[in-house]
């Protein structure tokens, strides 16, 4: 059986687990304290140019946006997000949970347009009756997208410019931030983000490590962050795994390097398709792909390829989506190929 | 510099990082679907002797309780606990966070009695505007508890036999329960513990893993746990982490062979600080040993040796707090006696 | 200065405020628990045809809405609502601050339709990953809705027939509930009402009272709905408020009475707007008027007229609202009509 | 029957209810925009000599304490209260549904000391963890207190000197102030309150209104204040409700007027048991009197009056409470006298 359905199915780079077994019996404070934790940051304000950043490291995705989002919005605020943002669909309520509205944009391709934000924020403002309604609090964008599209650095920095101008926070959720930055399509860097979000994370989970957030405030975290990063239980007492697994991976730009795996193995795997002559649904410049596959293909070929499946597209097709890593064989990919 | 401050300041057990190697290109499935999830769970079935358990496994403590504890009270409930109890005290107000209310009982060496508790559900009750205050949904307690004290089986079981008759669920914070178990003062096994609770966890973290949690339902989870799980931000895409983890801790009796050890150092300690005329602040059975500092004395012991400050004794003492793990060497204890 | 603004801009029935006078110097138990309280929840089981109705008294809209919902969703669950649900739109985010995610349907002149929703649920159901999402746990529509619009009562059986079905509560938002019944265009009854629902309220504060809404459960109300109501602040100490004014609109058909007159009053307007020339919005049947005006004519009528503005309609004309009530007089439709 | 169960059994003052009917058809805007609450607002910061206070209406006690509390406390910190405080005893857990804990403190007859408070505050300051804590965010006091006590000047002082010292707004409940003020052992007024506190509320429920607490921010209210109200549920559509009542009190000193009433009237039946020779539960110096009655006494006398059952005091005695309000007639008093 072939596996293509997600970029988490793998551990991690072996790079990290041979340092987690070297620094094992190092006896390290706890909570992220630790002088890994403090090495693996400073790499990280390196590489993002941005000396004076406050780092995090959390776990996992929804736990990051949950509590990054609930700490930086007022109580009587919500957070704008395309309604195919993560947030918005599939994280099980867990900004509603915290007491916050996700207030949906309408999308293109996973992205949210300044022209729409800006609309939405003009109508909000306009409407006499404002303070009846959840205030615009944050403005919440993936890179790469649910649907594995990207922002070129002109959109961010026109969507970063309308955020400055209401005062809202620009929050950019990079689970899969490698594979953005890595994407030959892509005209964006790490500094690029840092320069033009006021939180941004990089998601270590989906790109190389066995699980771990990189959450960077460019200028300054919120006050007592610490103490809401335990609040919302997603404080490590072993500080230490994390930190370790983003130093080596902030290491001789081991981060990067890896990335560039996913996006070949995906490039591959799209001219393969569109050579068979396969509908693509979108045009995804990163490891996801999603293709338009006729219901018998697609029953068939489940039988050797684990793949998602995404949505419906009429009676007699779906959409569905390939994932490759950081760990993808091209070998795999070829042998794929094959059963096309 | 001797260290002493914690359980948590070393990685895992050797064993667990062996297996994460070997299996880390294997392709699984994520959230906690993976074959060593389940294999982790048959075994922890087996010794806690409840074939029909209902498992989860999550990151760290804080977390557990919030999801445990959030998923189980209704709206108007509140979690019955020590005020010394650590989701009354060390958790940020992570249980309030969720919306429920930590109604305090007195406390013992950190447990609470049968009495107290029997008590307080009498006169909550009989107080004819109980429904103008928080109802009681859940007891908690923790064992070892904060004080590394503690509960008979016979203390158990009675209060289990008081939450039984008001319809409680008796919820039992394992995080350190492999040095509860292993203490020669204990009388209560895992099964006891199935037997007598609704729900408990077992610690990972303080107890030879890099991180991770295993709460048992013995009976049957709340419906739709795991995306309650998901909701808190608590849902680990790589659950293999975990699940490697405890399959690795419950293969050949691993977990409790390791306490034994925190449990053979503590001892030793305990034994000297006594036989060289120290104070203990109360007499901890498992790997936490409390005893009183003259202030000169323990600063002067703070220069070589990393402890924990406790809590002030009177204008001249401190009570200190030593904590042994699976990972603390005798010969550390040896060396630490010499300064004494 | 002409006004219909709204629909709260007087003071209560005359009725109301005369029967205060009567009773205010008994002595009376307090939080709903005096009789005028027990004689109106009987005489609205009685014109409700539900004579083991769960009814309960509260101050406001917003209120009953976030305490109702809260009350009913499990932890995991969303509530569904067209997109333009008050719940959704203008109550300052009140569910979401409970928790709970307002899951949107597209509307229909502010109506969901059977069709939308059936096929919401069968989608998520089919979802292989609907346990990462937002449950659906509850439906709520408003009767008349945000628009003034009416669910017919096929339209209404058909709904509850798929809540049913899913074993979703269907909870009907009657702030205006009497100007819904009182529409010749309503084939609905309060009896329907409560047949095909789980939970409604009938609306005070906009059709005669000084404030409140009667939350009524045909069949029964959540386990300690009470506490809840105290939880979320909206438990009244001096009930009596809210007994004697349902205990009057109750008495002889005082309620269906008066909010004949907001439908009188509001047909005369909309009659006039037609042979006028006005384009309406769109048709609502009860006390609420769409109307599209140009940009210049609706400035100069409201130096005389106080109305609400609604929405853009296009770069020269604005949607506005002309609201009647049970208070509003005829004359002054007729003088507004002069002025049109 | 006597009825001396508590101090909110009546309707309202008779010249609020004629103030209702005389401005009842009055067309007036919604939410508390109208000019009865302008004018209530400027009488209030008149009479508490700070004329750029930023006063709001709600409804009830329960529901004005979370809504400031919420409003005004960030995430992570929780508000420091008697554990009698009304807050972290009879409010159905309103508060931490909100998020936020109640951090208890010990009280003295209902009272918290200045000490009792510092000594938490550096006791918190001082632990090195205190990041895994709860933060104190506000101190929050019962005036009169639940015991029917109060605060002399100088120990509002020094509590209030305290709470600047740590930057925490202090919280002064004050539903039942207009006793607290009118008692002649007070030495407070309503401008000191506004000098010593942060933001208090004047009841007006258990003092004279059907319903209403004026919530006056002596500087400021905290930003969108009015979004939180609503957010809460407790913004009330006719907001004339409230004004018109607020304003009929601080008219010609009526509230004042009528709260001395309540005293007068306890303090004739205090000094009557006195001289009966019953023993008080403790000197309560306004409207609340707390007695210890010989059970079998106890039980006799309740088949003619109505008083609260407040605790067990022993094995054959209770504590009951008798309260008097604005509206309870001397004659009522005497007639208990002679019952006792």
């Amino acid at each position: 059986m072939l596996y293509f359905e997600n970029d988490y199915c793998e551990g991690a780079h072996p790079s990290i687990l041979q340092r987690l077994i070297e620094t094992n019996m190092e006896k390290l404070s706890g909570y992220g304290t630790d002088k890994y934790c403090e090495s693996a940051k400073e790499k990280i304000r390196e590489v993002c140019a941005c000396p004076n950043a406050d780092i995090y490291f959390l776990v996992g995705g929804t736990q990051t946006n949950a509590t990054v989002i609930s700490a930086m919005l007022k109580r009587y605020e919500g957070v704008i997000a395309a309604s195919t943002g993560h947030i918005n669909f599939h994280e099980a309520g867990a900004i509603e949970y915290t007491g916050h509205k996700v207030l949906e944009l309408p999308h293109k391709d996973g992205k949210i347009s300044a022209k729409t934000l800006q609309d939405y924020l003009e109508t909000f403002y306009k409407d006499k009756n404002y303070d009846h309604m959840v205030f615009p609090g944050m403005v919440y964008i993936s890179h790469p997208t649910e649907y594995g599209t990207l922002y070129t650095k002109a959109e961010l920095q026109e969507i970063s410019s309308i955020c400055t101008g209401y005062n809202l926070p620009l929050f950019l959720d990079g689970a899969r931030l490698g594979y953005g930055i890595a994407s030959e399509q892509s005209d964006i860097s790490l500094a690029d983000i840092a320069k033009y979000t006021s939180v941004f994370y990089i998601g270590g989970t989906k790109v190389g490590a066995l699980c771990g957030e990189a959450v960077v405030f460019p200028n300054q975290a919120p006050n007592h962050f610490m103490t809401m990063i335990k609040q919302q239980g997603a404080l490590l007492a072993k500080g230490r795994l994390l930190g370790i697994q983003f130093d080596t991976l902030f290491t001789n730009d081991l981060y990067m390097e890896i990335s560039k795996n996913a996006i070949e193995t995906a490039n591959k795997l799209k001219k393969a398709l569109l050579d068979k002559g396969y509908q693509l649904f979108l045009d995804s410049p990163t490891n996801q792909i999603f293709v338009v596959l006729e219901n018998e293909t697609m029953k068939k070929l489940g039988e050797v390829v684990k793949f998602s499946f995404w949505e419906k597209y009429d009676e007699t097709h779906m959409v569905v989506r390939f994932a490759t890593s950081w760990a993808t064989k091209m070998e795999d990919v070829e042998e794929l190929i094959t059963l096309l």
